[in-house]
């Protein structure tokens, strides 16, 4: 999701800062240590895009904290315009690399995963930057739970194929599968923007759920 | 693949007992005993159908043999009549349920499993009928090498859905999967009678190959 550049991004990010982190050290600040610690159900999603599908799941589950990551400053304003707008008290933001806070996170282990249309990276070249390849599922393992739930949902088939391969070699073990989420859409599914835009054009979205012990 | 009577089928069958086995008492025959003892390479397909899959693949690679398990006589005459026309001595016929023939089979395992196109079985009640269920599951591992490959191929969306999770959750890893083998079709791909009937009507074709242990 590329938007074009807001020189004025890390400032207004910046100035939320009891919300948002843009720095790993910040990380290290009491009221960020606090809820890394604090034992709330945690779900995270992993490129969050413009946000509307976790600031959805936020309103609609106020007991569960969430974590939006998102490394493009110029999409994450957006995620945190909704959050202000709906004063969302159970969202934090993360606009740093996976692969630097996941010591972190794992400090106290997450229950939940979420990927959502991540970048295909189609080029054989480019395979270790899916978000389903190998190195990152390793990542994901360190900080979440035993039992945590993955979800994952694209329109790009040759990265769904791909992830099913990837993930059952893994070791993970799929508890659902559809391959055709808006063919009798199911009443939970939450649509995120670039998800309306795309299947308006005729794509079939794609969802797994996946589990490394049952 | 329902097919009208023949009450010829079953003599018909018998009259080439060398190639086609109908009671399970056969399996017990010097000439059966000999081929399942062998130590060639064998691949097996529960549920041929009108069986132009394997006499096509018997034909492709001669040094392999080839099992065509399919329970409806009035089917398998079909595929007796494609291995007597084309003189494929690399085939055998069985028409018998897998449940009263594992036994045999297990003797000697064999090296690939092929499922093409079989009953969806949708209602739930129904589901231990599925040839990916669980139960079916284990009796192919008592009668396949421990690194042979299963290829599954359906047009059926909720069947190929339930695979993946039935088989993920048995333990297999998924070495390749096609969500829709028609487009840009694999040169290896094998049409069946099934398959090109329901895909000239615009049914996606969906396929998995996996393995127990890589």
């Amino acid at each position: 999701m590329r938007m074009r550049n807001k020189p004025w991004a890390i400032d207004y990010l910046n100035q939320h800062s009891e919300i948002v982190v843009t720095e790993v050290d910040d990380l290290q600040q009491d009221v960020w240590q606090q809820f890394i610690r604090s034992n709330d159900i945690k779900h995270i999603e992993v490129g969050s895009g413009m946000g509307r599908f976790i600031t959805t799941l936020a309103k609609q589950n106020p007991y569960i904290q969430y974590i939006s990551v998102e490394l493009d400053k110029n999409v994450m304003v957006r995620v945190l315009d909704k959050v202000l707008e709906q004063n969302l008290d159970n969202i934090r933001l993360i606009c740093l690399p996976i692969e630097e806070i996941h010591d972190y996170l794992a400090i106290n282990p997450l229950d939940q995963l979420y990927l959502n249309f991540s970048d295909p990276w189609p080029k054989n070249r480019h395979e270790k930057r899916r978000l389903t390849h190998h190195n990152y599922l390793s990542i994901y393992e360190k900080f979440l739970k035993d039992d945590a739930l993955i979800q994952f949902k694209t329109d790009n088939r040759k990265l769904f194929e791909y992830s099913l391969i990837s993930m059952s070699q893994y070791g993970y073990q799929f508890v659902d599968i559809n391959l055709h989420v808006h063919d009798r859409e199911p009443d939970d599914n939450i649509r995120t923007e670039y998800e309306e835009k795309f299947s308006s054009k005729g794509s079939r979205i794609y969802m797994l759920k996946a589990k490394l012990n049952e």
